[in-house]
């Protein structure tokens, strides 16, 4: 009979532990935007659908624009002191941190699988969170060389080729080169007018869902750090990987009680642009420190992980690049 | 000791039973598309980041377009015979089947814990597939008040409000009018010039992921109906919620062997174009079945369940609606 119980409760106890993903709950929900009211535009008949019924359609009227797209994930037994808020960088979407271009897991299932409340969003006009026509200016589209090129994937200017075995990637590089083309196919076109939409719904998205940590690629280092300086009661900690733009610097000393960490890759020296962008940087954080707050600083290199590109949460060491936030976030207290 | 090990055994069972989303896997991948060559543009010097540093950006050079987005979940207890993809409808995503505009779950997460493997994606051009300046002609954008008129959640032209206390929502409406401002950010752009590109890039994942089931809704009637025509042996069966497009009229018996699930709900008779886009998949799929298929039909209304909008999987009774598609399925031996 003892036996009996005993197995049991191991084949009970096996079944959820083979369930690698236990979730609480998912969902997703727009958040923020605003209203705009358009006129004088002429009706037009259109056939959505070919075989289908004409419809008229008139412009003019009322839209909604500048919302952002969030979708959650709540671990079943969470571990996370706070919800995890991960933010992508420009031209891409939250597809960032899933899959990696080659097909493995990415920073999402990642935190997830550590415990941690996750929302992964896409910041106004990318990805789900749409787009208007009356964004201002013309949206940016990028060639396939593009972010090769200048993602430190590739040795810079003419490294791209479609042939990945004549690809010219940085030595050692750890981006995962065959999956190059399918990381093209995450981007999406951008706007460089919209940085104050884009904010307004990140703050909005705070109001919601924090206290919490937030994690920001590239471009959405301007967002977390604007955000924080912001909302500074809640946003608690900060994680910037690479981030290429900066926090209001008359405002440094918002940041004072949200520790900081940053993480850059490899081949910064010889990239034409991350030397200033990363000296930009330090230089605010140094700022921060300086009125009082704190932070740290990871050069992957330097603590003798070669080979990362921008997009290190696709590259091949992407876990162990996640285990050092993970780590340094259970050192600040934030880990159950 | 039995007593011990028996309340083991429970506490370890209900921590099972607790996590309502056990996952054997979940990611996302893009698949299909296609690349193009642009030349004779101007090159461009863009600041990507407020505060970063500029780049040289040539927008000559080769783009990735036309490929599609799906992230998938993986059920721990795999009961669907096969994997359900969803596709959503025209100028929306595959937030369409995620939670519900006002907060409640949706189709995707109903699916997942009935133990099915659900691919859910954005076609072409929607939400995190990407877009192109390429397409032909110009996207459409919809006002807040289009799809209220449009898909019979209200009365018709002029029955919109800003205020949902005004609106005049068809009598015993389903729809969940507190959540339609929600509602209208889940709207995308579409084109109606790209009906091949999704179709190519729809049999591009039903050729990386089935043999499957397939559910559809509105304007993705037609690529559903298309695909299984183009993959007959891989689509082995069709739900069709109110599709707004037929199949191809000379390969009907092409789908003789795919079952077809139609779904319909209320107030079709009132409207402008409803009972026209009903009349002619009827017609088709009489066609089908003259040609040895089989095909099923359900108006809501005319088995008792009455107020359902066009958006049925986000209506109040939206799970209600799930449940007639899963009495289906498992009538057609796809449940285990």
């Amino acid at each position: 009979m003892k036996k009996i119980f005993l197995t049991m409760a191991v084949a009970a106890l096996a079944g959820c532990a083979s369930a690698p993903i236990a979730l609480k709950d998912m969902g997703s929900f727009h958040v923020g935007g605003r209203e705009i009211t358009v006129s004088g535009r002429p009706v037009k008949e259109v056939t959505f659908t070919a075989g289908g019924v004409p419809a008229k359609v008139d412009p003019n009227g009322v839209y909604q624009v500048e919302q952002m797209y969030v979708q959650y994930f709540i671990p079943q037994n969470e571990r996370g002191a706070l919800p995890l808020l991960m933010w992508h960088g420009g031209g891409l979407t939250g597809v960032t941190y899933e899959t990696t271009p080659d097909g493995r897991e990415g920073w999402l299932n990642y935190f997830i699988k550590k415990g941690w409340a996750v929302y992964n969003s896409d910041a106004v006009e990318r990805g789900r969170a749409g787009w208007t026509d009356a964004f201002k200016g013309d949206p940016v589209f990028l060639t396939k060389e593009n972010p090769f090129e200048r993602f430190r994937i590739g040795t810079g200017p003419g490294s791209y080729d479609k042939d990945p075995s004549k690809m010219k990637a940085q030595p050692g590089s750890q981006f995962p080169l065959e999956g190059y083309d399918n990381f093209t196919k995450q981007g999406v076109p951008r706007w460089t007018t919209t940085d104050d939409a884009i904010i307004a719904a990140y703050i909005a998205l705070v109001d919601k869902v924090c206290p919490c940590v937030v994690l920001v690629h590239s471009q959405a280092g301007q967002f977390g750090q604007k955000v924080a300086q912001a909302r500074p009661d809640k946003v608690k900690a900060l994680v910037l990987v690479e981030p290429a733009g900066l926090g209001d610097a008359k405002l440094v000393d918002r940041l004072k009680n949200t520790p900081i960490l940053t993480v850059y890759g490899d081949f910064i020296e010889q990239d034409a642009r991350w030397p200033t962008i990363r000296a930009n940087q330090m230089k605010q954080l140094e700022a921060v420190r300086a009125a009082g707050g704190r932070y740290e600083v990871v050069n992957l290199p330097q603590v003798g992980i070669k080979g990362n590109s921008h997009m290190m949460m696709m590259d091949k060491n992407n876990l162990q690049v996640a285990d050092i936030i993970q780590g340094w976030l259970e050192k600040q207290g934030l880990y159950k």
